[in-house]
């Protein structure tokens, strides 16, 4: 048994088996070790002659296998999987070692986690791996957490396997302490959520009030793709869209159910934001949206509900509707990685994570889902302004949403008045208004609280808390 | 020290002292207790008169002035406050003692507390208490849950204090088991942001595109309070808006800083949603529209995006703006209805409650903050069909909002076209309009996952998962 591998992966299963490909790929040997044998011992058959590998049956014989300070990737189910490896393996450990945690945690039990096991003098690194199966092989966006001592030795073996954004950039950094990377890779996939509800409108928007067929929004789609919007989803949409059911001659979209699913991170985005203060409801209607597509029963009694039916247009009319939609996909993106990075800000904020959000966009250039051109800009605009407010107080998107919400309002318009579902672009929209309002009624919903539970106000020309004796002479009293 | 106090309140802040007083005033022997003495005696001091209350200076004391079996009632804050009561109070009692928590805890943690108690035979009822301090003292609306017995015990004494609806009925039933009562307390709070949210966007709307005045618009709400949208929040509505600020002379609502609050019901609603995978979107848009509003910073950084400005209408224009306002709101108003009892319903199946949803419905129509004519045509839509899929399967109800729906879209075009933010009754549309969708978006993004995840689809013609193998030939595989 050789001592000498580098790093070690346990749990090999799909996403695990292919990291350690992908380490042993980039020339280091990777000890590779799974509850049950047979696992381990086919990935080394299999995949053998990809690098160097060690195989180990127990958890003593990965352990010796590494060298020292040992980094030890675990690669197993969130929740429970998880601390059963943890306490398996953390026993056998001595104070300077790693564990890499490379699956979906909630970042509150990385939390926990890393406490836990800083008292034993263990590293322990929450850390986001996004991109897939196929990112995980050939160079996913890696958001490790942890301490910056633990990122110091790992760094270098992550930003070799990373995916490369165009300029080459390895798409890796340490994000922050402890659950940091979690965190972001939570935010990530919250964005995603919202990413892929966008476009859903939007394809129903080209379908039902353009009158465009599958293939030719997925032409639509592609044109896109050369533009602003050029992203990873907005592609594999396009390749969704053009596909061809082989059993029926039908468009593939049309025969698949229309019954999202999901796993939870998108959930835990919204739950989070919601602890922090964070609006994010073009994500929250992006969960929501799953959620309702998935309630058949309740959706076959509702079929009926009175409401308009899309008028199809006409051909010319139909490519300057399609453009429309353009401004209002780009404006409403722009509003959820806005929604995506104030969350990330929050968090940062509320425990000390001092994260670096160009950096962030950076990371996600490349290798994970959301990968886009657009990232670039987010990380220009955070590169020059480390405290934007947000990413609308940034020029030039600004001025882009400035330029796209004529287009964005009678996209929703035509939305409204056709009866077609629009709640990720009306939530952006909502927002937007919202956001550059002088006056919110939030100012009627104090004086409502005032009145039925004595919740006090504030006032506009004055300091202090008051309430106003309602019930009595609706004098004001200072609280 | 009398032995014949038929309930006892322990934590006497204004909740706990009016409730006590009420017990009183109806004719109940009330043991009163508090941790500082001194307002247990001003409450006997002040209030003597009302009806027959015991002082107890200790908990010993308290808990041997009470009837056996013993009806405790704790009115501390949420959280460790409760816990803390409990354990203080537990040793003390004997198998069949009831400890009635009325403040706003979790539902999770009354699960929790309740099977705790129960290992020690005592039955412990987590009650939602709504309607304030004006309702604990004079009549609130009361959601106990735990268990039968309890309530055999409890029923006749709460039904007592509690509010009558128009037609006599007390507002009191037993909700279900342990977390029932609370949990249904809970979407009663997440139904008022929405209700509330509602009512702000209908005034930013008669304000800002109507041009109407506060105290006009005071006027128009309580017009609307004679017909169906009769409520207690229209009513305190249209009073808040024709309130005049001694200070400046100007409307009062103006004056009030528009920075919304809230203390965590409204979250919590959102977030078990979300855990029970029940769209409440509604709900959620009245959350993060608290929450914006604070973001004084974000706000003052937005303020100058570009946007148009609302085009206040002439007169007569106006007048019928204000009618479609009513209409946008009265259909949104059922569309977060239908949320809200959707969440009661999941719960109710999630933990084997068997709510009587008509029940609810009945016991919120007077005490509560919501209280409202609209409740007596929700539990008239229960009673008539218990198994109603959703409140919009009810045809009354899908009547009324098939005959709104041409004003609620056009209200949703102004809003759209002007700039003013309508996040809650656009969310309302938006999930009125899936939920008749024939064929939602969800199929694509089913698609997107299956394509960058081998998440795997379902499809409409035949049983079963499957897979289509994008990087390869696309065929596809069952799964």
């Amino acid at each position: 048994m050789s001592t000498s591998a580098q790093i070690g992966v346990t749990g090999l299963a799909v996403m695990g088996r292919n990291l350690a490909r992908n380490f042993a790929r980039n020339g280091y040997t990777v000890a590779v070790h799974n509850r049950t044998v047979a696992k381990t011992n086919a990935l080394v058959e299999e995949f053998g002659h990809e690098g160097s590998f060690v195989a180990a049956e127990t958890a003593k014989e990965f352990v010796a296998a590494l060298e020292r300070p040992r980094r030890l990737v675990i690669m197993v189910k969130a929740g429970e999987p998880t601390d059963a490896v943890i306490q398996e393996f953390a026993p056998l450990l001595e104070p300077g070692d790693m564990i890499i945690d490379g699956g979906n945690a909630h970042f509150a039990d990385t939390r926990r986690r890393e406490r836990e096991l800083r008292g034993q003098g263990i590293h322990f690194v929450g850390t986001g791996v996004s991109g897939g199966e196929e990112g995980a092989l050939n160079g996913p966006s890696i958001m490790p957490g942890g301490s910056p001592e633990s990122y110091e030795s790992l760094g270098p073996m992550l930003e070799k396997i990373s995916a490369k954004a165009a300029d080459g950039a390895p798409c890796v950094t340490h994000v922050g302490p402890d659950g940091a990377g979690h965190f972001v890779k939570m935010v990530h996939n919250g964005i995603e959520y919202a990413d892929m509800q966008l476009i859903g409108e939007a394809y129903q928007l080209l379908r039902d009030v353009a009158g465009y067929s599958p293939s030719q929004i997925a032409d639509i789609f592609r044109t896109w793709n050369t533009g602003r919007l050029d992203s990873y989803l907005i592609e594999i949409t396009a390749e969704v869209l053009s596909h061809v059911d082989a059993a029926t001659g039908k468009p593939f979209v049309d025969v698949v159910e229309d019954r999202a699913e999901q796993k939870g991170t998108g959930r835990w985005t919204v739950q989070i934001a919601l602890d922090l203060g964070v609006p994010v409801s073009g994500i929250a209607e992006a969960v929501f949206a799953r959620s309702l597509s998935g309630h058949a029963d309740l959706r076959a009694a509702s079929r009926g509900l009175a409401g308009p039916t899309a008028q199809q247009l006409d051909e010319v009319d139909a490519a300057a509707f399609a453009d429309r939609v353009e401004q209002a996909l780009y404006a409403s993106k722009i509003v959820s990685y806005t929604q995506g990075f104030h969350e990330i800000t929050a968090g940062s904020d509320e425990y000390d994570w001092n994260i670096d959000l160009g950096a962030v966009a950076s990371i996600w250039r490349g290798g994970c889902i959301i990968r886009a051109a657009f990232l670039d800009r987010i990380r220009a605009a955070y590169d020059t302004r480390p405290d934007l407010p947000s990413l609308l107080s940034d020029d030039t998107f600004a001025q882009e949403i400035a330029a796209a919400q004529d287009d964005w309002r009678e996209v929703l318009v035509a939305a409204t008045r056709q009866g077609v579902p629009t709640p990720g672009f009306s939530a952006a929209l909502a927002y937007y208004d919202a956001l550059r309002a002088e006056r919110l009624p939030a100012a009627l919903t104090q004086g409502q609280r005032d009145f039925f539970g004595a919740h006090t106000y504030r006032r506009t020309d004055r300091e202090g808390s008051f309430h106003t004796l309602w019930g009595d002479d609706r004098s004001e009293v200072e609280a």
